[in-house]
């Protein structure tokens, strides 16, 4: 079995890849082996609502990169593309509560909606509040192989970073869920694909995907999109993506918007950059206001070559939680 | 001519990929587009070292993405893989210079040290003081297809950070090109390649490695390193970059590292995390204590996949600096 990875077992490589993030990042979160997560080091602040989510691995670094201070408290890795289960989730529920609840960051893929939903209803029996929450920001398809409606994909990222700064200056759990909700209605995202990526376990890509051809509105598992075609140059891409995104998010006219170009692991900054400049022109054009940014590889399908556009519609409110600090492997400022 | 690639005509991406770094970032550097550098806005600071690089283009984030505040004031983008001309590295000199001089930091290949040598010398014609440092930490191989010695490849990283925070705390010319010499002189690399990557211009990849086999001690460039071998495991792997390093590097006993794992590009994030702790447990069994660390894909090649390690040997002074503020696209803490 021939891949062009770093690997010992694939059976055990998001334990031993966990193993490293620990090291790395020593100050900021621990690894629970026992029950797969990475919890802050500052967890269980009492009185402060924590945020957890969690999903398949591979997709780093989201969620693990994303734990510290003022955004999640906790991570649940499932393995490579496949669901954590509820008990993890239970285990991150009751090591994060400080007593004002937790907030569940769900993205819409079948499997994570039932186990949280689960772990849910267990932490509410052992007397924790939980509010779940589930993104559902893509609009490439209305469902998909592993969906009913909308997959939630890189608004994630966001309302992570925003809830997780209104937990931090004290927000109680209505309020924290009410901000990831918020964000959720008003972001949305649109992904393409330019080649397919390779699970360790099964060494064979998830699809085929011929050079010089493009998936359009593909999904992070590589769920196919709306439909195949020629790859077009960045200039055509960037006026797809944009399109999709904002013929459905319909932002008020002259908004201030937050735009998330993400890589999908595969693609390089310079081909990322030259994204952002396409999509940024198209947007400024339009008459929108790009006041917040974030470009690059946030939300992976392993070395997929790609690329996702998240647009959120800011208010005052969002842009000064987007500011606020933050302290966590993948996204750092103000600290 | 079918890649995988985000792409609009290969002679514009450096360019048209700049527009996007200024829009992305427009807070802390801007875009000389006559000259294709990248300037800090806060360059010149009178009194203040300045510190410039510059190199070929496809290594992003090097260097563009350590342009800011505490790192680079100024980063020379040459096309794809191609050396910067001395107009460009003239023109950031001066663009930079605050009455206290200018710290060249040059990798080592031919044409980068030959065009920055022509500008420090025009430099010095017009009265700046130019003081220029060649890196050269890639144990890999003696001379290589674009050097004469060895290549410099991701201690540079490490002495834009360490030397630009001396810069920053007001260290004269000579500290600060002493600063960068110290790093480069206890730092030394490895590089490991599993895939090649395909440069714009030429639409083909730039060398030949088929599955399952690696290329060990690979440049930047593709340039061949030691040998080819048959893929190892994850574990086979960090033991031949460790020893590399470590053999030529001879740290103290005990001493305190910095240890930098760097994704060649192509590389997912949980694979690098895999390999800083296969890295980190043979460190820790040799006795030595990694006290900093950097884990994520800092200086790339295009979309090849690998890693390479980089170890540095930490005194009280440079952990200092590696600590100190910084603000630019890449690295951020501090602030």
């Amino acid at each position: 079995m021939a891949m062009r990875k770093f690997l010992n077992d694939p059976e055990q490589l998001v334990k031993e890849a966990l193993v490293g993030v620990e090291l790395a990042h020593s100050d900021l979160l621990r690894f629970d082996r026992e029950n797969q997560l990475l919890i802050s080091k500052s967890a269980p602040r009492q009185g402060k609502v924590a945020l957890i989510s969690g999903g398949g691995s591979g997709h780093e670094p989201l969620h693990g990169g994303f734990v510290g201070v003022g955004m999640l408290d906790a991570a649940c890795a499932g393995e490579v593309f496949t669901s954590p289960v509820p008990d993890q989730m239970l285990a991150a529920t009751k090591a994060v509560d400080g007593g004002a609840g937790v907030v569940h960051i769900v993205k819409n893929y079948t499997g994570d909606v039932l186990n949280f939903k689960m772990a849910a209803d267990e932490a509410a029996d052992e007397g924790i509040k939980v509010e779940a929450v589930v993104m559902d920001d893509d609009v490439a398809v209305q469902d998909s192989l592993y969906t009913a409606g909308r997959r939630g994909v890189g608004a994630t990222v966001l309302a992570e970073k925003i809830a997780g700064a209104a937990a931090a200056r004290g927000d109680d759990l209505a309020a924290v869920a009410g901000i990831v909700r918020h964000v959720n209605e008003r972001a949305r995202s649109f992904g393409i694909a330019l080649s397919s990526c390779t699970p360790p376990a099964s060494g064979k890509p998830i699809f085929d995907l011929p050079e010089g051809e493009m998936e359009v509105g593909i999904g992070i598992h590589g769920e196919p999109g709306r439909r195949r075609a020629p790859l077009g140059t960045a200039s055509e891409i960037a006026e797809l993506m944009v399109e999709a995104v904002i013929s459905d998010l319909k932002p008020a006219s002259g908004a201030n918007l937050l735009v998330f170009l993400n890589g999908m692991g595969g693609t390089p900054q310079i081909e990322l950059y030259l994204m952002f400049a396409e999509v940024e022109a198209r947007l400024s054009k339009a008459g929108y206001k790009t006041t917040r940014s974030l470009v690059g590889s946030y939300i992976t399908s392993l070395e997929m070559a790609g690329a996702s556009l998240t647009v959120l519609e800011l208010s005052d409110a969002t842009t000064a939680l987007w500011d606020a600090p933050v302290n966590t492997p993948a996204l750092r400022w103000g600290v």
